[in-house]
Formats: structure tokens, C-alpha cells, sequence
């Protein structure tokens, strides 16, 4: 096996805010991160605010990635809906390619595509969603990249139909063996000690581990970004310290797509 | 004044089904047009018919363009709204965004935009709308081409801009002498005899111009396109014997893009 | 057990025109029903259908319920979300709530609620679902009826927890020897000869049974109503001679608020 | 003129989150208002939203009125909509009684009907408008209160057809010399110092006037309620010394049904 890398992406959702309802703080948190994920319209995220989050991402060197969803506005695109593959592959091409004209006319080119909320949960283990989603990515530009889980339906997937994966690590919560995360609904489930999301990242991407709730240690592969969290109160605090911490300790952070063969 | 080209494209609104919720009969249509207006999800056209749409007219050899409107729903884009510049403009590139993930997938270059409903006729006589509708488009893709009514704000500012417009004429709608439309609530507004849309259709083309309802000569200056309309319950026949009848005449029906400077 | 009853109520799905998007034919299927659920907006159905389907349906002497289903237009409520038990109640109550207020302007009376599309369908076997449903409409009125399918979770709920059921049965549609109905992607799902359909329709009535599509009989119960499908080519002829020919068979077809204890 | 009433109702807009997109903080300024503004799901405030604020208000003794809407979510229905009259009718009534369904599962009594945004701003000074409004509001309940500006077209038309008004000033806002506000775009049209606020607020109640950004006075009659933000920083401050000072100036602030005759 060949040694891990010592660069690692720092993705983080954003532009959720839908007209009037602002949600999040992108634009201090755009510092500390490498890679957007930019909702898309059909969870959050209205046009307006795309346009503006793509301008803000470029202004920062943060890579821009679609980030779509359900269409379910009320539900913020969290509640699973049984759709038919022909609904599930038009809903995303639709979705990138509405944020694809804002980053053109940003000059900005598309790095990558992350399932939001009920999707991303949905795509780890099913394999019609997972093929689905890869599909519709191709469709659109075989050169974009898919955050994935590790060990996940998708991961593999999109390995096997031959779009690029970037695998991804949450350095704030918690593991259960099977490298699933903990359900938010458990105790533990969150890490919110500043010192030990640092430790945690690094090992993540120095060994390609992390101990799971119950100690035993959870092999996640190579992993290529660290996903932080926007919408929580020291979320700008916690990923301005993570970034510095992992360039103190001469982790190059930058975009994944500056770096994933 | 160069002579009047004889050649002419026939564009239809398609791709207005949303879900469950059929309209129109693209598929017969098809064969009678040169030029798809197709809706882009915001007053009709789901991504699962915005699909479809695309592959049908491709098939059929007919050009794609995208119909971008209000985002109204329950009221099909046909009700003004007061929208801020950008807003406007962030709503049109995400439509026409979102089209041009389907045509790029089937391969197709998007031909035009013709925004739709109220959208359409604000524009053709507020300067700030069509400024903001151009702007939309350019920032898209500078060679896309804009339908718009003869001697209407849109056309002009378009030209001004750098944009290229394909002025439209209606074979089956009464027109007013100062070039609008005779609005549909007056009697005698829509056209129905099928030799006389012909007669009117062939007029448009070869001089350029129109019978006013009051009878006097309207200017329309050199038509590249005649819309017909595909939901009432003739129109099928209705565009098989309009472009027939053109072609018997000599000219030659045929995409705005394959003959538009 | 207690003889059946020689009534029966015919109810249809009404009201699932969205604006500009036309569905059925309501005004013509209106003389051969007794019962119409409303659809509430949230599938199908805007405001201004609303109150025109609870005119219409007065006029006709016909009794007015609400047809609440899942928040997702796009697939007309066809498709199973996953929502928590606040948001169902919530979603159920709001729908039947914006009914009333028409009802109420039309000096109506709301009969009952019929859960619509997927959301029919997980409450035939989901306790949590029937349970929150069946506490929406005690919410509402707790004089309401529910129509379900014999056998199902949401008829025994709604029975256990006070609110009266009216048992509804499908006279074109085939049945599994379970009580349940044959999927309408299997042959045969769906019976399309008058004859037939009346014939079964008979036997729903007056001896509440039903031949499974395998011959074996199928116990209903009680069956208060007969479901007839508005939006098929040759609906409203069905219901003609289906109502005719109960009529005939000397059963009075009226609604079930007038015979239902 | 019969003396000004020593007694005043005060009102604020809230509920108007949307699932997982959170405005306000209606529960901190519940203690501090005698009328709540319940969005109806429109330009905001989901059914799991309403429900949770009509229970809340119930809690503080607040009363519950409804504050129906444009159907623009992503305007927040501050977008002015070109919409016939059957349609704003329906879309009132099909709001309000959407709310009446959690006020009566609260065991609450509707009190108030207030416009919101530019419907609010369009009925002020449109008589189709304002006729519309009415008609639906006495279509659910000629009991209802409506709350509108002084001097409004649709002031006017509650009075002359029946239905109740509440005369309402804004205390935090500077007006116009014809007893319109000054547009939140203009310099000094939004008054931050609480004692200022507060005098303001007092002269309203006590006298029916105030004073133009001009200086001249203002005739407004008289006033039964005083609107507060809840959407500003300190507004929770600001609404609690407003009351407080009300109070101790022994007027008796209640909500307006309580003394409107």
C-alpha cells in the first residue's frame, strides 16, 4: 500500500440560507476551509444566494462543489423520499447544473458533488441511489470529483463506474466500528473539545484511522477531506483552529482537486 | 435594407408537464417545429420532463432553447412579480443552467432562450428587466441567441449588448398597429382558419410584415422565427399545415441557429 | 354479526387541477358520485380548485372531504417520505384546516378525510403513521369520518381510538387473497369491463366479499364506499353505469355521513 | 370625537421559521406583546411552526391572528404578485384556515387577520385589493378583527363593509407627513432609541398622533395597536420596555379583541 499523502481538503456545506431565511456564517468561515459545498435549490440555497456564494468561495480560493438534495424545502432535505431512478438522476443533473452557470460566470470550474443530508445518508448503502447519483455526475462532467464515506456503497461505486473519489472524515464525531458515524440521537455522538477534533483530524489523515466510540480503531483509508461544520455556534472558531493545527503540524491544506490523481 | 432572407424557423413552448401533472402533446408536435422553448422548472417542467424534453427534440432534429420564467408554480410564470435586478438575473441563470446540464448531456448545444408568460411581456417594454434578462444570458453563453418581439425593449436592448435576437412573429394572433398583440381577452385576438394563419405566416416571412386587426400594415422588420402554439386542442394539424404550406412556398424551415448571423 | 347494510357511498378523487395544470374531469363525474375528496394543496390542488370543487360539489349535492397527502407536487404525493410524527400531524391538520375554511364559505359541512397516495398507503400498515393521522382529525373534528381499506392498521386505529371508518372497496381493482390490492405494475392489476366491475362492485355491497385475483374470496366487511378513478379515459362512463346499476339493484347510493352511525 | 381609549393592544409578527430555517425569537418576546401575527405557510411559517406558535401564544395569553401572505417563499412575500381576484381570495382563505385548524386544536379563537408584506403594502392603497382581503375574511368569520393602517384604502373598506378594523401605528418607524411610513431605504426611517420609541408610542395611544420625519403632526385617530419587530437585534429589549412603560403610564395594554367593540 502506498504512504498516505500529507495534504488533506477541508470541505464545509454552505450557502443554505434561501432568501430572507439566512442560515449559517459563510462568510467567516470561508478562511479556514478549502471546499465549498453549495446547496443547490432544492433544500436550501435559492439563487440569489448561489451566485453570491460562489463569488465568496472564489474571492477565498475555496473550490466550488454542488451539493444537492430531496426537493424538500420544509424538510431541509433530511426526510428520506423514495424516488424512481429517472426522478433521482434528472433531480441532481438539474441541481449541479444550475450551480455550474454561476460558477462559469464566476470563471470558476467545479471541483466536486457531495449528496446532502437524506442522500448522503441514503447513498452510503443503497446501490440504485449510489449508481444513480454516479450517473448523474457523469453525465454532467466525468472530471468532477464525489465526497464519500469510506467503506461506503457510493465510495465503491463511483470507483467502479470510474468517477474520482475524494473519501471524507468528520473530525467531530463519533465512529462506531463499522465506520458509520454515531447517530446524532446517541450520547457522544458530537465531539466538541477543540484539542481532541485536532488529534482526531490528524490522525485521520497521517495513519487513516480513527477510534471508534468503543476504542477499537476504525480503518478509514486514505482520506482526502476533513468536513466541518457551519451551523454551529464555534463552528468558525473550530475550523479556523483545525486549519492552523494541521498546517502546524505540515499537513498541506488545500483543495482536494488540486491534489486527488 | 438587405433583402429579407427566405428561411425561417417555427419554435414551440415544450416541456411543460410537471410530474403527474401532463401538458401539451410534445411528441406530435415535434415533427412540425424547427425550434423547443423548454421549460425550466420554475413556472413548469419538472427535471424528469426537462430530460425527456431535450431528448425528444433531439431526436427529432429540432433545436433546444431554454424557457426561463417566474418562480410560480400555481400560477405557470403567467403573473408579474417584482422581482429586484438580481434576483432576476440570479433566477434566469439558474434555469438556463439547469437546462444546459440536460442538453449537455444529450449532446446538444442550447440554441436560445425565450424567457416566458409575464416575464416575457414585462420585458418587452421595461429597459431594466431586459437589461437584467441579457446580462443573465450573456453570462451563460455569449453565443446563445434571444427570441423576442419585434420593436420591443428586449430586442433593442439585446442588439445594444451584444446578444443576438431572433425576432418572433405569432401567424395566429392578432395584432395590434403599434406591433403588440392583441391581448387574448379581446374578441378576434387568436387566429383560427388554418389558411389564413398560412397567408399571414408567409407574409411574416417574405415581407415582413402583418395585417393589424384595424387593418393597417404592421412592420415587424425581418422575422427569423413564427411561434405556434402547442396546448390548444388543434394545434397539431395546425403545425403540420403551416409548415407544409411553408415549404411548398419555397422556403426553407429550418433552426434559427443554422442561419442567423 | 349484523345483516349489511343495501347503502353504499361512491367516492371519487376530485380537485387535482393546479393552476394552469388541468387534471380530471370534475364537473362531469360529479352527478355519478356521492362522496368527493379534495385535494388540499400540498399534492395537488391550489386554492382556487379548492373552492371551486367544494362549489361544484355542493351543486351536485355531493358530500365534501379532504384528501390531504405528503408535501411534494412534484410527485403528486405518490411518493413515501420519511417524516416525524410532529410534522405528519402538522402537515394533515393544515391541509384539512384550509379545506374547512371553504367548506365553511360554501355552508358545507366537511364529511371526511382520506389520506392520499403513499401516505394511503404506509397507513394501511404503519401504527405510528395511522395513529398520528387518526389524531389530526380528532384535532380537527372528531365527527369526521376516515375512509381506509378493510383489514388495514389505520382502519382498526381509527376504530380504537374513537373516530369513526368508513371501510372503502375498489370495484376496478383486483385484489390478493390478503385483502390487499394487486400492485398496478402486475397484469391484471386493474379490471376494465363494466360488467365485471359492476358485478363486484354487488358483492362488495351486499355481501362484503370480494375473488381475489386467484379466486380465493376475500372477506371485506362492512363496506361503506366504493372508490371510482376520475382521471382514466372512460371514468366518467364507469361511473355512470356503476352508480346506475346500483340504483337498479334497488341499493341507494348516498353519502356516507347520511347512513354511517 | 369620543375620547381616545386608555387601553392598547400591541403586535408582532411571528412563526415565521420555516422547518429548518429559523427566524425570530418568539419565545423570549411572547411576555412583552398581546398579539401575535402567525405566518400561514406562504412566504413562511411551516404547519409544524404554526402549530408550536399558536401553543406558545396560548401559553403568554397572547392572541392568535393570522398573517397570510403571497405564495413566494423565496421572496418572503415581499415581492409584489400580479394575482386575480379569485385567486388572492383563495389564497387568504385557504391560509387563515389552515391556522384556524391550530387555534382550534389549542382550544383558541382566531382574534385577527393581518396581510403581510407587499400584500400589506398593496392593500393600503388598492380598492380591488383591499375589497378582496375583506371578502375573504368575512368568508371564514365576521367576527375577525382586521388590522391595517390609519388612512388606508383597506381601512376604509373593512369599515364600510362590515368588518372590524384595528387601526395600527408603528412606533419604531418614522412616517410620512400623509401618515404613510418612510421607506426603509431612506435616512431616519427606522427609529432605534428606546425613549424615543417610547414617547412616540405613548402619543399614539394618548392623542392619535405623531410626528412627521418633518416635524408636522400627523393625525393617525385612533389607534388600538402598536406594531414591534421581533426580527431586529434588541427587539426583545425594546418590546419589553415599551410595555413596561405603557404600563406604567396606566394604559392598559391587551389584546385588541378584549376592548375593540
Amino acid at each position: 500500500m502506498k504512504p498516505l499523502k500529507m495534504k488533506i481538503d477541508i470541505n464545509c456545506d454552505l450557502g443554505e440560507s434561501y432568501g430572507h431565511f439566512k442560515v449559517g456564517q459563510d462568510q467567516k468561515i470561508m478562511p479556514h476551509i478549502t471546499s465549498a459545498n453549495v446547496a443547490c435549490g432544492f433544500h436550501a440555497g435559492d439563487p440569489v444566494t448561489m451566485a453570491h456564494t460562489v463569488e465568496l468561495a472564489k474571492k477565498s480560493g475555496v473550490a466550488v462543489g454542488a451539493h444537492p438534495g430531496y426537493p424538500d424545502l420544509m424538510g431541509f432535505g433530511r426526510r428520506e423520499m423514495k424516488l424512481s431512478i429517472k426522478e433521482l438522476r434528472s433531480y441532481i443533473m438539474y441541481q449541479v447544473g444550475a450551480l455550474q452557470a454561476f460558477a462559469k460566470a464566476s470563471n470558476v470550474n467545479l471541483q466536486h458533488v457531495k449528496p446532502h443530508g437524506a442522500l448522503y445518508d441514503t447513498a452510503t448503502r443503497d446501490s440504485d441511489i449510489s449508481r444513480t447519483i454516479v450517473e448523474a455526475v457523469l453525465n454532467i462532467d466525468t472530471n468532477l470529483i464525489l465526497l464519500g464515506p469510506p467503506h461506503s456503497m457510493i465510495a465503491k461505486t463511483a470507483s467502479q463506474m470510474g468517477l474520482r473519489v475524494a473519501l471524507e472524515a468528520f473530525a467531530d464525531r463519533a465512529y462506531n466500528p463499522d465506520g458509520t458515524l454515531v447517530s446524532r440521537s446517541q450520547p457522544g455522538s458530537v465531539i466538541e473539545e477543540p484539542k481532541l477534533i485536532v488529534k482526531r483530524a490528524k490522525k485521520m489523515v497521517e495513519d487513516g484511522v480513527v477510534s471508534a466510540i468503543n476504542g477499537q480503531t476504525v480503518h478509514l483509508g486514505e482520506v482526502y477531506t476533513i468536513c466541518v461544520h457551519g451551523d454551529t455556534p464555534n463552528a468558525v472558531e473550530m475550523a479556523r483552529i483545525l486549519k492552523a493545527s494541521l498546517l502546524a503540524a505540515k499537513i498541506d491544506v488545500k483543495p482536494i482537486g488540486s491534489f486527488l490523481k
